[in-house]
């Protein structure tokens, strides 16, 4: 296995798996984390992780089904990284790194057919005078320079099955637009989860799963989480799914 | 003071407030503990307290501002002992309670006029296949028989003025119905507080404020709160609420 420049391996103990990173590329937060052990994951049938990333979020799930999975990251550099984790973890017959656009998944995988989802997306809007990371690697996956949130929640809808799942990590100060976008492209939102810094903060990090063409009501606010106790450290949740313990 | 029937004289003492309940027509329950001391109370001005049951929220915010507070009760007897516990705290100058159905909050009150409008509505539909309470009290009181959520809303929004804030207590199954309409009747919907009955459970009560006309960005989701503590006693926070201390 061949690291470039500045790459390093490191673990995710919890799923036994390892994940080239690259402080000057891209390494994954806990958000891929959370969003890898949010909605249920079905044990087979095809799965979607739009905005892979270095492949972070596919490669968590995988353990957990039988099923296919698909990464699609439109950065070639992060696309590579990931492809060549695939690799390194032995999952090139369960995972698929396709270094694409999110819009032009749709040529590659068909509409209608997809089980579940997922998607780490950037969180802050493409706006004129929003400060950006120099980085660029780091600002397109951050700012929504090369996709957004409707197109993001548009090519999920077409890509899922009536009743597919799609789960999303994102921010709670865009969550009125996501319920709203959601609802436009008949994902109905279901069950949401704010993760807090710690107690008596508020959240920072909200999780939502939403049905093709579900119903709307039974909508569920999940166990809030924090993910630091008072001292500090990681509390015993983020723990359990950084370590396994 | 003339108490009737079974009614009896219960005090919140973290407000020095005493108010007449009867179980057999209404008590108050923590959800209007919570949605007095949820938004930030206008020092002077005039609040509005539709739903207002037996007077709860607007006696337990009259301590807390100058202003004028209507408290609207379609109930001739929940209104009567509302009515009643404003004379037992000397409040006949402040609070004035009207008999009244909510959509005619407006003959009485001038649009455009009020800063804060407080809400702890009736929290289920009034579907033909809802098991109501066979008590015809309880039953106005928790089932949208008489008002909804849109007539509620509506009449908020009329009532208040520019930029006035709106706040309600509500059940975290209708939050997608609750911002929805919210927004339909120009109350931007800019902090929301789940509250959960314990650790590791479901949000069961979720308290929201909107301002009338105000911007949709910048959505803020509050540190959570538990009613109970791991041992099944009242958390700090309830008991503070309850007993101020």
């Amino acid at each position: 296995m061949c690291l470039k420049d500045d790459e390093r391996i490191d673990q995710l103990y919890a799923d036994d798996i390892k994940i080239i990173q690259s402080p000057s590329v891209f390494s994954f937060s806990l958000d891929a984390v959370l969003l890898a052990n949010f909605p249920k994951i079905p044990k087979k049938g095809t799965i979607v992780d739009l905005c892979a990333g270095n492949g972070a979020v596919g490669l968590f799930v995988a353990k957990k089904t039988q099923g296919k999975i698909y990464q699609i990251e439109l950065q070639e550099k992060l696309a590579d990284m990931a492809q060549r984790s695939v690799r390194l973890n032995h999952l090139e017959n369960q995972n698929e790194v396709l270094a694409m656009d999110v819009k032009d998944s749709l040529a590659k995988i068909p509409s209608d057919s997809c089980d579940l989802v997922l998607c780490n997306p950037p969180y802050f809007k493409n706006l004129p005078n929003n400060r950006k990371n120099p980085n660029p690697y780091y600002a397109i996956a951050r700012h929504e320079v090369h996709t957004n949130l409707n197109e993001i929640l548009f090519v999920s809808s077409k890509l899922l099955k009536m009743n597919g799942h799609f789960a999303m990590v994102h921010r709670p100060d865009r969550f009125l637009e996501i319920i709203d976008l959601m609802k436009k492209n008949r994902l109905a939102p279901k069950r949401v989860q704010f993760v807090y810094p710690k107690a008596g903060r508020e959240a920072n990090i909200l999780l939502i799963e939403g049905i093709k063409d579900g119903k709307t009501d039974g909508f569920k606010v999940l166990p809030p989480m924090f993910t630091y106790d008072a001292t500090g450290n990681y509390s015993l949740e983020t723990s359990r799914l950084l370590y396994g313990k």
